[in-house]
């Protein structure tokens, strides 16, 4: 029996067509927050959860980091980047110059603001919970509307498609990663995310955590941060090196960094993404 | 007379507050985005722009920074912290129990999830443009509803305050900038933000850098990633550095990182805040 497979849901987002390049023949089940779908993992109804994690335009989903951050109960098994292709969509009918409002995630109106402000300068931009949640509202808007969402969204939905691929660049992706109860056995071709903080002057001492990456030769492939939300001025560092935690040297560069930290989590190593790839074991 | 200052509106927000205690003599002018607001200052229809930068919760504000990264017609010419305090306003006569639909900021929503989990764990969240946009959006509402806005929303609405100081943590501040068409002179008490890239391999030459700003004892006070838009995984450093780029010191490791990266940008050098302190010339 295939897998419970948790997304973002709800069905026709991003997030479902990344889980479905990831597991074809699971069963998906959509939530309604990456919260709720991270808690299904941890409380072992689904086996795993498709989130996103970055976008090439809009950056980290912060959310997505503080939920690692602050989780114990799932680790990061894989990854996956998905191609963002954005469609503008509105009722049948409807021609793109009476349209009034245009309604999407902030994420998505954010990735399409050259061509919003070259096609619809004068709309208004309301923000959505998602881009198929964008679809609902334009249905319930009082003077004509349009949706930002995945071309899916429009079959789903019974929506013209006004203009396609209208995000900023042509190069936009989203990498989602997958939750599990363990992180993945090594694959020669991995990564390892990890979180650390220290007790005060933090980005100071971020230099000589790093140090211990670089005088091993191992490669940083991200560094990001995010608030302690203790107080401003305060961080916790996501870093993602190459390699997998149980390698000789992950291991050692990995103990120095601990000395000098107050706070270090492994988020879990992973195989690394490589485009056109089955990430699914058969 | 007084200047004029673009501040994020409407009425009523946050960030009119930080502008009124950084100009209690200027004239505040609302504008809808960020954007409009740093491009008025580089238009010179404003002297100045007060934006926010970074929450203690919910991180940078990478809107801002994205329009710090891409304009080179205003740079950061001061600093200002305000505590942020949120309420729960509803039309006079609402009970709490009644609610069905919260409205707000997506950062306001974050900033106040454990209130929202105890309290109203059955309501639906529903994302504004900000926290005063909540108190219109709750207006038009069909079902009973709140919005989480300021204090001050209340008295210019007419509203019932439900719960006052709501949000996760007692310490939540936000950090805003002031833009300006010039940088701030030395005070001896300053700090400068920069922006640097890399051709290829960047969390890998990020470490390079920070070594011409640690050989020089020069702390760093903040550092942050932002995507270079162009495709995943290369990315853009913000990074805050003690001192003054007119120092001797400062001058030199912002020369030597210059060597290091592909391209390289002062934001601005400027007083570091000090709280409880008046931010303005008299």
């Amino acid at each position: 029996m295939a897998g419970r497979i948790a997304f973002l849901g709800p069905v026709g987002t991003f997030t479902e067509q990344a889980a479905l390049a990831y597991a074809p023949a699971g069963k998906l089940v959509p939530f309604a927050t990456i919260q709720a779908a991270a808690r299904a993992v941890a409380a072992g109804t689904v086996e795993e959860a498709v989130v996103p994690i970055e976008n090439s335009l809009e950056g980290s989903v912060t959310y997505t980091l503080d939920i690692l951050i602050e989780e114990d109960r799932h680790f990061i098994n894989n990854e996956l980047v998905i191609p963002i292709v954005h469609c503008l969509l509105a009722q049948p009918g409807t021609r793109i110059e009476e349209v009034r409002t245009v309604y999407s995630h902030p994420q998505a109106l954010g990735q399409c603001r050259e061509f919003l402000e070259r096609a619809l300068p004068e709309v208004d931009l309301v923000a959505s919970l998602s881009t198929v949640a964008a679809v609902e509202d334009l249905k319930g808007s009082a003077s004509p509307a349009a949706a930002i969402s995945p071309r899916r969204a429009a079959g789903l939905h019974g929506m013209d498609i006004l203009a396609h691929g209208i995000q900023d660049k042509s190069s936009n992706a989203t990498r989602f990663v997958v939750l599990a109860p363990t992180d993945h056995a090594p694959t020669g071709r991995d990564k390892t995310s990890l979180c650390f903080s220290f007790d005060q002057d933090s980005p100071g001492r971020l230099y000589g955590v790093m140090g211990e990456f670089a005088q091993r030769d191992i490669n940083l492939a991200k560094i990001e941060s995010r608030p302690t939300k203790q107080s401003l001025g305060e961080y916790i560092f996501l870093v993602d090196c190459e390699g997998h935690r149980e390698e000789p040297q992950v291991r050692a560069a990995i103990d120095g960094a601990r000395r000098q930290t107050s706070t270090l989590k492994i988020l879990g190593s992973y195989p690394r993404w490589q485009a056109g790839e089955d990430r699914r074991a058969p």
